[in-house]
């Protein structure tokens, strides 16, 4: 309370209250009607902004949303804090040792999809920093260098909930999508640090800058290798015999909050230092995204809203809405993206549509590009034309991809255990007198496919049914493990026609037998694929029409079109 | 960034990096000398700021925690944040409903611990404003009400944990002890609301106060009746159909902002109506524990530490340490809330020792008590001297709290499941042939203790072992429902010879039957007392122990020596 007014606390309080209730109702009309949330919310802050609000009742509007003073500043830090801990929420996604698994693959898609967009967008905004919206002042490098980041950026959080959405996210289009959009994010923040660090100083001159680039790619490499290392050991010790992940999280804001002082302080943006924090820390045992819970549901209920609201307060949309320009930064961004990253994709071996689908996936820029506009708008790097001109890119590709990718790859309804059954999975017709033999039976194929031991495999899975059993009534029994060394899922059924007795509550003998196999350290996926297989096989019909399927694509059919179909918590 | 200078930003960041990292670090360390956290939070803020770091290093420690200018207000607005919602969850807990259900046997603890201690503390602000601490320019009366307020009031969040600690929680004293804090703390939130309204009157006059205590009395009435009622309405209207708590989560935060701001504008502070928006939502299905974790962790984890922590920021405790003020105020505060309370406590007919255990339970002030202090220190209406005696007196009073309660009733290792148990429901020799038989017997004597019809109980329990056997192994089935118009948990524990089938995983037959009866709407006391026994039953020992007791003493003597004993998390 120490420098606000008496006024300007209620006001505060009140203009966060506000803006927050209304990204919650845009929110969930947007999800209504089939957008992203992030859209909603953004028109929350256009609404409560100068764009209407501001119009309507400018005296209100300036008490509640001022421009200067403390309360402004007491507000924009408010949003500093949600952004911070927006993108180390974004960071702590992104599994390092899954992308270094996939590198090789995911490296052509990725080096293509930040190398075309940032030639397109630099060369073009080199040659026409005017027409594109460059403030005056600003050095003709630093702009260009700013328009090839913000067209390079792809938003990992947009593409990992659309892959979700269209049950992609665990299969190897998926996981090459991901891979690519980690690797082009991971350099996008390292160049964006350097733009900003380059427009702070006075003159950059290439010798500067080359030092620059070094010593933030140095810099970068010792946070991911050694840094990496010792805030393991750090989550590892403060873990360790703790009765809950309260130690972990107190953590990981601490670091991230750290991160981003010392890269707003050397001159790269706080921004870069907290994903980066995030990536650092993120895909370990201690940082799972169970155990983050608290931080991530907050961050996703309360402070991202916060902060994408307050970007439409920025500025009069309306007025400042320059079609053309709009329009050709639009197409820019498309062009750079989708033909680098769909051109790369279709090199790399995949079918057309799924090449083409991968560069619609990877040009979405959520807000990511939204947060360095942003930055760049404060800087006067960019102009307010070229700032909602950025804004409504970032939505449209954002809004654009989901749909394109369900209709150039059709599996939006397809299920995610149908999508890690195989051919070679499914027994129509298992033998077997009990448990055992049943469960070695499909042990059997599944090992082929997972590429494991099959006498390891069924002694796991045998070892788990001793525990407690695995028939869960209605003819159904889910027997599962975990095991180590696997990549992704595996899931095979077997159809008994005698009927297996898996102690079941109910009695009965389990006609339908699905084995569920899935990597040692992933919970969540093995929960997640047993709540789907129970909710699928809660249908009379479903049950049947799959005790009746003879082929591996009757299967799928029946599946495909089995009713009760909710679709999954992105 | 707008009003913040380049330098500010990452200092900001840093500080809140900083004292964040130390609070948890002194908070575990307190912890570990079986100190509650809060102690070591506060001492992390003393050690960052002029106390001690402020005197070693000056400017270092004023550029990280300046006391005026831009990066000042970012950082009061970032603890007044922590505190609001800090009081947000500390009303949640609050369950209303309970309340008015103990309202007779309450109300004589709660009256007694509210008016004692405020005349006490009144009388004496009045009577010695200066050696109290009184600031020059304030009028004596207000100064009195803030005295009399700031001892009256109770720390709920740290009465709660002591009680968890002690495995009292759920037992009738400390229910009593709960309804008590919660009837003191909101008469208390209410008077101190009239006290920041009065100071800031320019002058009060009875017929002002008169007017004043009448609209606060009638606001809060309307609050917590129509106000409640609307609240519960967007609530179930917002959970509806919700896939998670999110929405729920949202609201809750938006209408703290929002009644805070309310509160705060008509002069009232803040924290009056953080406390009241959180007592208003709190208590129902939509807002259980469980649903809205995501915000009570994180307010546990991040927030509350980083208020605390403020709070040793503000002033030198050195330099303000004055002993004699200090133990005035230690004795009189003592003095009015253990007398006040204890003595109501054994008029209503408690022996001594529980008696004299409710009194120094309420006696605790904790984190309540540091927030009113710390908003009378803002607007000077008491000296820093008295500031940093009220905040060793909040910490000492609730420090003392659980030892002596664990003294005077010495049951800090009573297990909770064994708190629920009666000697009348310990059956050593349970006949019956099969589990609906065994179900049966038990259900017998659980009624009589419970109140309930025993078909009724029976058939309940019968119910749910049909849809999932309760045999878990070893010999120990767990069989268990909720039960309506239950208002405590009551375990059974029947000891059968012969064993009977309950379905185990492991085929052997149960010997020790516990069955677990608890209130409907409370999900958390049947886990947990499901995961207590079967942890306490996991040793071979402690259930041929259990097996041959032949008298509940017997049996309580085993259950208290039993190995594997952990605290259960607080």
């Amino acid at each position: 309370m120490n420098a606000l007014s008496p006024g300007e606390l209620p006001q505060l309080l009140l203009a966060v209250s506000l803006l927050l209730a209304t990204t919650q109702v845009c929110g969930a009309l947007a999800r209504r009607i089939g957008q992203p949330s992030v859209l909603g919310e953004l028109t929350a802050g256009i609404l409560l902004g100068p764009t209407l609000f501001g119009r309507v009742a400018p005296e209100l509007c300036a008490r509640l949303f001022p421009q200067t003073g403390g309360q402004a500043t007491a507000f924009s830090v408010l949003t500093i804090v949600s952004i911070v801990l927006f993108l180390t929420v974004a960071g702590l996604e992104v599994n390092l040792a899954r992308l270094f698994a996939r590198l090789r693959v995911a490296s052509a898609v990725g080096v293509a999809g930040i190398v075309v967009p940032f030639v397109t967008g630099f060369g073009a905004a080199y040659l026409w920093p005017a027409i594109l919206g460059a403030e005056g002042g600003v050095e003709p490098l630093v702009f260009a260098l700013f328009m090839g980041t913000a067209l390079a950026i792809s938003a990992l959080p947009v593409i990992a909930k659309t892959l979700v959405d269209l049950d992609l996210y665990r299969t190897d289009l998926g996981a090459l999508v991901i891979g690519s959009a980690v690797f082009d994010d991971l350099i996008g923040w390292t160049l964006f640090g350097l733009v900003v660090g380059l427009f702070r100083e006075a003159t950059p001159g290439i010798a500067g800058m080359g030092a620059e680039i070094a010593i933030t790619v140095v810099s970068v490499g010792l946070a991911l290798t050694v840094g990496r290392a010792l805030a393991l050991r750090c989550l590892r010790w403060i873990d360790r015999g703790a009765r809950d992940a309260g130690g972990v999280v107190a953590f990981v804001v601490c670091a991230a909050f750290a991160s981003a002082a010392l890269t707003e302080s050397v001159g790269h943006g706080a921004l870069m230092g907290a994903f980066l924090a995030g990536v650092v820390m993120g895909g370990t045992i201690e940082t799972s995204p169970r155990r983050l819970i608290a931080l991530e549901r907050l961050v996703g209920v309360v402070f991202a809203p916060l902060f994408f609201g307050s970007l439409g307060l920025r500025v009069d949309f309306v007025a400042n809405f320059d079609l053309e320009l709009v329009l050709v930064v639009f197409a820019i961004a498309c062009v750079g993206k989708v033909l680098g990253c769909g051109l790369a994709a279709r090199w790399s071996g995949l079918p057309a549509s799924e090449a083409w689908a991968v560069g619609f996936g990877m040009n979405a820029r959520g807000a990511m590009e939204m947060a360095m506009a942003l930055v760049a708008l404060q800087y006067q790097i960019i102009s307010e034309q070229l700032f909602v001109a950025l804004v409504v890119m970032a939505l449209a590709t954002s809004a654009m991809s989901g749909p394109l990718m369900k209709r150039l790859i059709g599996r939006s309804v397809r299920r995610l255990f149908l999508a890690h059954l195989d051919p070679r999975t499914f027994v129509p017709a298992l033998l077997g007198q009990d448990r055992s033999e049943a469960i070695r039976g499909l042990s059997q194929v599944t090992a082929a496919v997972a590429r494991l031991d099959p006498a390891v495999l069924a002694d796991a899975v045998l070892a788990r049914e001793a525990i407690m059993s695995t028939g869960v009534g209605q003819g159904i029994a889910i027997p599962h493990a975990r095991m180590p060394g696997l990549a992704a899922p595996v899931v095979a059924l077997g159809v008994s026609n005698a009927g297996i007795d898996f102690g079941a509550p109910d009695g009965d003998l389990a006609r339908l037998i699905v084995l569920v196999v899935t990597p040692e350290h992933d919970d969540l996926i093995q929960i997640e694929l047993m709540a789907e297989i129970a909710r699928t096989f809660q249908h009379a019909e479903t049950r049947r029409a799959v005790a009746h399927a003879r082929s591996f694509e009757e299967l799928s059919e029946v599946l495909r079109d089995a009713p009760g179909m909710e679709r999954r918590p992105g």
